[in-house]
């Protein structure tokens, strides 16, 4: 037998994509199913990005700059300068998807065997990106019963050792919709700046939040500039996840030095998907308007119906398009797969997340799950009447 | 002072960029540069690739699978069996670029300190992704004295520890031309056997062999089907390098499987890219009869050329469009520099890649630099001109 790594063997498989087959079958024997598992919105992507790439005029498919074309990432700083985000295009590195920008401020900060602390529930690559880099992830947990505030500061001290390299937040939160605030920001900016850490801040799901509620970024904390990594992404925002264009964005000339490093080693970002970022950023307010509508009347109707639901609670999101929704089951990974393999309502059923994929404890998670609600009213509606049906009737009932 | 990782500060500079701001100054100043230094080729990309891009007719850019599209690698498959190499889709993991198939392989069959075998002069971003993987690069010596040929396999033999995991190869070769023959592919299989070894054979100059020399893939040869690992991608096959396109393609299902965890965590290569790609699997032979022709005409101009001046030696690439010559010169950095800075001949100079940045050991490559031949033979025979006019003014001249 040749060897396997041991990063390859812990390398956690996804727990969105391994109930795959499982929904497979299901759809093979003619079953419906309503996908609340993953983020892949139905959202339209803005016709701006698709007519730059139906006009896309070159005869040579060059390789871009390693950092980005600086023609995107110029106009890419005049959007965060909008936003109260003061940075230039020298701060902005272009990556494949936010998924590169984890990797490589993971590389650029971490060595074999560091720590960083990550609330959790939380986003489940953040576990393979860290595996990948031989980064410790430490868990802390947040729970349901607080709707997922930030836990409180002194339980991130006892967490703290000499390897804490940095502390990751994910705001809006993906899974669970909950929305930091900037009180909560400013605990983390004492906390970092006492132990001399970095503060990751995952933002892609940014221009999602609701009911007044606005998002204050940590690049906004005045005195962090040298600890703040931003990873963005333009997947969510545009609706175009397939393109792959993130972007690290730090104030920190080291490490933004260091991260090009590793971008110059794979060459470029996409060059196609550089092309659809950038004009994306002409998408016209109208565009926003009406997917803000549209999230925030399946956000309602959806927190709405799973609270009506005997035993299931769903503490309503404010940000993002995810929700962790504690449900009256046994193990949330048997009812997930239950739900493709043993039931259907109508010739319906439904796929979710288990929780347990978002939590690094061991044990937590088993009653809840991650519903993603990425599909039309319509459809929605009748997702909820089947999951409604289906923990009726399920064997592992447990209230 | 926050941390910056070890590995961040120990990752390589691209060898090939660093003379980037030079050539800025040179360009600001009204020289013309001519870039022989890049694998940037000006060939056109294919017109179907083209095509496709511009008749794509998705409304919403969605991830696609993270293997890659099934249709894509069906198609793709069919190529490898089209040359002889017999896989299937299942076998086949598309990656963002030939880049991220490298440290995925490194990833799934490598762990912190273990070591891999190049011969060097190598491809300069294996350091790089070496560095990422925190794995050892172990290089062995090819001379230009022998063309560049393997070296002979009692020499690997040597440097085999309990720590090494795999040999690289690059055939045809970058940086050097050479094109590795089916005996010495005979031997490296006895090798790979005998100490339970990954063969990671890069392979994306497939297309370019030169004088009737056929191209024997290490995915032939029988016997290895679980230890080969093949490294592709269509940035040189069809002249689209920023689409970021590659391929990990191995029979191992252990790590094909490993491999695919990691392709999930990052979700999905680029989508517009992989649309450009499977369109271009079916680019008429006309378009590769043509760009033959013009690399082989290339190639025997330069060949000629360098020859012809006065203590250069250029052995004959065998495939590529790369080739690494000897010059009459002290330092190679320094006489890329030079050529930069301080020379020009009737307003023009030249743009070449220090051979000292392909060799791991040091001290290595210091009067050999890599040529690149891909600009069309008017602008390569001025390049030539301003080349040998410059080697005889240099200060550092050393014959």
């Amino acid at each position: 037998m040749l060897k396997i790594s041991q990063k390859g063997i812990n390398m956690p498989e996804s727990p969105i994509r391994k109930l795959v087959p499982y929904a497979e079958a299901a759809k093979k024997r003619g079953t419906t199913v309503y996908h609340l598992n993953i983020g892949q919105p139905d959202i339209k992507t803005p016709e701006v990005a698709l007519d730059a790439i139906r006009n896309y005029d070159e005869t040579t498919i060059e390789y871009s700059h390693s950092a980005g074309n600086v023609s995107y990432r110029e106009k890419l700083a005049k959007y965060y300068n909008n936003i109260d985000i003061p940075v230039t295009s020298d701060d902005i590195l272009i990556t494949t998807g936010g998924s590169e920008a984890i990797l490589f401020a993971l590389n650029t900060c971490c060595d074999e065997g560091d720590e960083i602390i990550i609330p959790e529930p939380f986003y489940a690559n953040y576990n393979g990106f860290a595996t990948a880099a031989g980064v410790k992830v430490v868990p802390i947990t947040s729970t349901i019963e607080n709707d997922f505030a930030l836990p409180p500061i002194e339980e991130f001290d006892k967490l703290i050792t000499p390897k804490t390299r940095a502390i990751v937040i994910c705001n809006p939160n993906n899974p669970t919709g909950y929305l930091y605030s900037k009180e909560e920001l400013q605990q983390l900016k004492e906390l970092v700046l006492k132990h001399n850490l970095y503060l990751f801040s995952d933002e892609v799901y940014r221009e999602f939040c609701y009911g007044g509620h606005t998002h204050f970024s940590a690049m906004q904390l005045e005195g962090l500039e040298n600890h703040v990594i931003l990873f963005d992404s333009v997947s969510k925002r545009y609706s175009e996840c397939g393109i792959r264009i993130g972007a690290l964005v730090t104030r920190n000339k080291e490490v933004i030095k260091t991260a090009l490093k590793f971008g110059q080693a794979r060459l470029c970002p996409p060059g196609l998907g550089q092309v659809a970022a950038e004009a994306s950023l002409d998408t016209p307010k109208e565009y926003f308007d009406e997917v803000y509508n549209e999230y925030i009347s399946r956000r309602d109707f959806m927190v709405s119906a799973l609270n009506k639901m005997e035993g299931v609670y769903c503490p309503e999101p404010k940000g993002a398009f995810y929700t962790v929704v504690k449900l009256p089951i046994d193990n949330s990974d048997r009812f997930a797969q239950w739900l493709l393999e043993d039931f259907s309502y109508e010739g319906q059923t439904v796929m979710v997340a288990p929780a347990s994929g978002f939590y690094a404890t061991e044990g937590l998670g088993q009653n809840e799950v991650r519903i993603a609600y990425v599909l039309k009213n319509e459809d929605l509606e009748k997702a909820m009447k089947v999951l409604e049906e289906a923990l009726k009737v399920y064997p592992g009932r447990k209230l």
